[in-house]
């Protein structure tokens, strides 16, 4: 497939350098992502300076060689910030290494242990945390820890208000370069699927990181992440949501997510969407069934929009239904810093029930209280349908 | 899509009944089965007894009525033989009991507490194991349980040397309807994958019911399952089979399963690959990249015919990568009763590993081993690929 790559100013001696990934189905080969994903470099060519800042996907280092030097020649590359050294931004180093070879790579202290037993890179400057640079302009290293991983960091161009955030603030999909160039409504949606999925995990991080920045004093007028659009129209709501993603504080919709073999799970699950949405609640629901599975990171983003997740399997070989087991999974871990959250476990058995309990009791060891299990046995009577209705009242 | 159906004779008096379901994607919603699956009712008709043994998934209820309708008017039907209440079999029940009024339904007493508790069918006549019924043949019901469920029975037709084996025996894909019409390596293979998914985790009870049938006598000339392929050339191939997948002796393959997020699992893996072809091993590769994911059921396949499964997945979050960790759970609930399987652990870090320790543990706990973990920090070194060549050596 044709891979599409972007090369434009962000300020007069910023670029951006993005490839769109049209390649990739399952974003660290875990989050299905139709929609695909981009990586964006940062390109700063200012009086002696040629700064990169981190790159693309080790599959298109001969393409960032490429991009770079319809702006500048590479091997003229004085200096690579690494923010991050997950492969989707650093594996392009060694081929940068390699052909830039007066470049220095600068990053925290971490990064450059990173950079030598990812890559055997070992051309590395380490930065202090809070040090300012002269790259031409005055340029802010900040530590901001785990997110995503622990040297992870983010530049500030103080002269040109240009935060350069890497993973934070990051997007799936394959908006236009410039927020102001689409509708917010997509490009929150993109921003929230990739913290949720990405991110959420570290969440109380992203709390202490933006305290950070606001105590060092940075207002960005462009917020340019490693991926998706670039924030300069809505530089304020994107902060926002950052703030509200990280935070405690739950959503007001509700998810329900459910894995259904023969159609029980199913009914009882269009039970309680009824309800909850007979009460107003807006009710997203993903379902995994014979016929087709819906994306983990969907239901993710739908949850940090929640105060409610239904969650629906039967006992399987007297257990938790293993694909239910590996959805729950992750949904405690990434949201266990939301512990207001309540859960309604729905759950069908046909001859003794063990997947319902089970998954209570999974989620109570995460650390959530609101949570109600019903099991039952067979289809949905009455009975049944009272007990979980019973049961929804209760944990709403 | 257009669905197919088959009515045709086995013996003179017994007709198969079968549906191709070409709907599914994920049978009991969790095993991708791009091939399909057939769901197998069988019809016979002697003297004043119409008796239908078994049916099909709820959706294809009409066309069961529409296909049994060619052979003779349902209303007709006098017993129904129910050998297993999962709903790919049991879920045109309810249409049936509606339609075919005196029709009476016949099983295992648990059967028909499921029956009650699935579908309200309560006209339900309990047949005790072993005992033999006269249909105008005589036809005696044999209980088999956990295969697949506590209430599953088979029935064998003594007369015309069929045994009704319901999921025992079963395939997935869309065979031809008699085995004498293909290959029997892909109908093996196909048996193989149904036996790993479905029927695996109960093994210690197909030895069992295998025993009791050679002691009830049971020397089928006929095979007719609940899905796939009718065995009548490959009966003793099938029986030999079916002792082997339920048995501890493991084959003599190796697989090799990992989750690669950026390529650096995917070259261990290879590294392995290698040295164990190099050892004149067949081994079989399954990826879950960014790219494609194989599917679960034909790495459970792979492993039935292996002596040491290979395991890679990086370290994600300070845990089990959450892809691995879903694939272990299965694997070591479905071949937990193979425990002189080896396993080689392959889990390399960013910063910190834990992942790989945890796989090893997960390991153990399920009661294997011969289990050695290699963990390391970044790329592969030639340090790294002797350790793990050595730890190679270990467990074969």
């Amino acid at each position: 497939m044709g891979i599409k790559t972007y090369i434009e100013r962000v300020t007069d001696d910023l670029y951006v350098l993005r490839v769109d990934d049209a390649n990739i189905e399952f974003f660290e080969a875990l989050w299905e992502i139709p929609e695909k994903i981009s990586y964006n470099a940062y390109l700063l060519v200012k009086e002696d300076h040629v700064v990169l800042f981190d790159g693309w996907k080790a599959e298109y280092s001969q393409l960032l060689l490429e991009s770079i030097g319809k702006v500048i020649d590479p091997r003229g590359i004085t200096e690579v910030v690494v923010h991050h050294v997950e492969p989707d931004h650093s594996g392009s180093i060694p081929e940068i290494a390699r052909v830039s070879e007066k470049a220095v790579f600068l990053g925290h202290p971490l990064a450059g242990r990173m950079l030598s037993s990812f890559y055997g890179v070992r051309r590395f400057k380490p930065l202090q945390d809070g040090a300012v640079a002269d790259f031409g302009v005055k340029a802010r290293f900040i530590h901001t820890p785990w997110l995503h991983w622990p040297e992870t960091a983010v530049t500030y161009l103080e002269d040109e208000g240009v935060l350069l955030s890497c993973d934070a603030f990051g997007s799936y999909s394959l908006p236009p370069l410039f927020d102001d160039q689409a509708d917010f409504t997509g490009l929150e949606r993109a921003a929230r699927k990739y913290f949720a999925t990405v991110i959420g995990h570290y969440a109380p991080f992203v709390s202490k990181a933006l305290e950070k920045l606001n105590k060092l004093g940075v207002r960005p007028q462009i917020i340019a992440p490693g991926h998706g659009t670039i924030w300069r129209r809505n530089v304020d709501q994107v902060l926002k949501l950052y703030a509200n993603l990280a935070g405690e504080e739950l959503g007001g919709e509700a998810t329900i997510v459910y894995v259904s073999m023969y159609g029980n799970v199913e009914s009882a699950a269009q039970l309680v969407e009824k309800a909850l949405k007979e009460r107003g609640l807006k009710v997203n629901v993903y379902k995994f069934t014979d016929k087709a599975r819906a994306s983990m990171g969907d239901v993710l983003e739908s949850i940090s929009r929640s105060k409610i997740v239904v969650v629906g399997a039967s006992t399987y070989e007297s257990e938790v239904q293993p694909l239910m087991r590996y959805l729950l999974g992750i949904i405690c871990e990434k949201f266990s810093y939301r512990k207001k959250l309540s859960f309604l476990v729905l759950s069908p058995y046909g001859w003794s029930g063990t997947g319902g309990k089970k998954l209570g009791e999974a989620l109570r060891g995460f650390g959530f209280s609101r949570v109600e299990v019903v099991e039952w046995e067979g289809r949905l009577t009455d009975d049944v349908s009272k007990r979980m209705l019973d049961a929804l009242e209760r944990v709403l």
